[in-house]
C-alpha cells in the first residue's frame, strides 16, 4: 500500500512552519532561510544544485529519504507561490527554475484552476480545486503505486493531519522564536496518540521528529 | 555574580507549558501530569519523596540541576495555587505538603499580598506585589550570594524572559500536542540571538534545551 509522507519540514520551537509575509523573494516571509538552514550542507540539497559536495551526518540521513519512493507531491497554493486570487502571471512557474527538484507529478491545490505545466525533468504541476481527500485520490494515481508527499505548507499538512491521512511525518524543530507567520499545530490535539515518535539532535542543533503512524 | 536560572521545565511540542482548566486536584489543567512524565522516575524526584531509587539516565542528570547553588525562588501564584483574587483559604499553602521542594525562601507574585508562612525543611513562602524586577531584588538579597531560580508558571518565566533577567534556561520538550493553555513562547521572537542554545534528546523520548545567556 502506498503512504503519505512529509520530509524535511522545518518548524520553529514556538511551532510556526512559515513566517509572515510571503513574497516573491523570501517564500518563509520573516523567518527567511533560518528554518531550513540545517538542510543547506547537506549532500541531497547540494545534489539539487548540481554540485557533488555537501554533508554526510545526522541532517542528510534525513534530508535524503526526500526523494526514494516518491510518485508525486501535493502541495499548497502558498508553497508554490505567493500570488492569491486568480492567477495573474503564468510564466512565473515556482520558486524552483526550470527543473524543479520534484521529479513528478505536483498536484497544487488552488481555488483557481489553470492549466497544467510541464517542466524539465519530469515535473508537472497540476492545478486542482477539490477536497484535500479527493486530492489525494488523484495524487496515488499518479503515484503508480508510490507513495505520495505532502509538501507543504503549514496549512496543508495541517489539513492532511487533521483527517488521519498522513503516515509518516518527518519535523525539523529549529532553536529559533519566531513569534509570528503559520503554526503547524493548531487544532491537533492529541496527535501523539495516533503516532510512533522518534527523537534525535543533530550537531547542526535542529532535532529531528519522526512520526510513524500506528497501524 | 548569582545567576538566574530555570529548571526542568516542561513544553509541549505546540508550547505550552501549563494546560487549561487548573484545579486543587489538576496543578497543570488538562494536561495532568504529561509535560513531567519524564521527571518522575529520576533519582531527584524521587529523593523529594523520601524514596532513596530512581534512574541515573539524562533526565536524571538534568533533574538533579534544580536544587544545588539555589538560595531563593520566584514562581507566579497560580505555580503556588489555583485560588484566584483575594486568599480565602489560609489553611492550604500549596501542592507541596509540609515540606515543600524548595528549602529556601519563596517570592510568590501576587496582587494580593498575605503574613508569610515558614514551613517545614527551610521552605518559606513570601507573597510580593510588586514589579518582577523589584522581586528578583528582594530574592536576590534573601538568597544570600546564591542563584535565584524562577519557578514558573509560564507566564513568570516568559516575563523574566521578556525583561532579559534570565541567566540560564532549561526547557524540556514532551512530544505531545496540547492545543490550549498557557503558551511559553509568545511574545518572545528572537529569544535565540540572546542565548548559546543546546539539546540532547533522552530514551524517554523528551528533548532536553538548554538556553546559556550570551555575556
Amino acid at each position: 500500500m502506498s503512504r503519505v509522507r512529509v520530509h524535511n519540514f522545518g518548524v520553529s520551537l514556538d511551532g510556526f512552519a512559515t513566517g509572515e509575509g510571503q513574497t516573491m523573494e523570501s517564500p518563509f516571509g520573516h523567518a527567511d532561510g533560518r528554518l531550513m538552514k540545517w538542510f543547506f550542507g547537506t549532500r541531497t540539497l547540494r545534489a539539487m544544485q548540481g554540485e557533488s559536495d555537501g554533508s554526510h551526518g545526522v541532517d542528510e540521513a534525513f534530508a535524503s529519504q526526500f526523494g526514494p519512493g516518491i510518485g508525486a507531491e501535493i502541495m499548497g497554493r502558498n508553497k508554490f507561490g505567493p500570488q492569491r486570487g486568480p492567477w495573474e502571471d503564468h510564466d512565473w512557474n515556482g520558486w524552483w527554475g526550470d527543473n524543479p527538484p520534484f521529479h513528478t507529478p505536483v498536484f497544487v491545490l488552488t481555488h483557481h484552476p489553470r492549466p497544467s505545466v510541464e517542466m524539465e525533468g519530469g515535473t508537472t504541476f497540476h492545478f486542482v480545486d477539490a477536497p484535500i481527500e479527493d486530492v489525494l485520490k488523484q495524487a496515488r494515481e499518479a503515484a503508480g503505486g508510490l507513495d505520495v508527499r505532502i509538501g507543504g505548507g503549514p496549512s496543508t499538512v495541517r489539513a492532511y493531519l487533521a483527517a488521519d491521512l498522513i503516515d509518516h511525518l518527518h519535523v525539523v524543530i529549529s532553536p529559533i522564536i519566531l513569534g509570528r507567520g503559520v503554526r503547524l499545530w493548531d487544532g491537533l490535539e492529541g496527535l501523539e496518540e495516533r503516532f510512533d515518535i522518534e527523537s534525535v539532535t543533530s550537531p547542526s542543533g535542529v532535532t529531528h521528529m519522526t512520526f510513524t503512524r500506528r497501524t
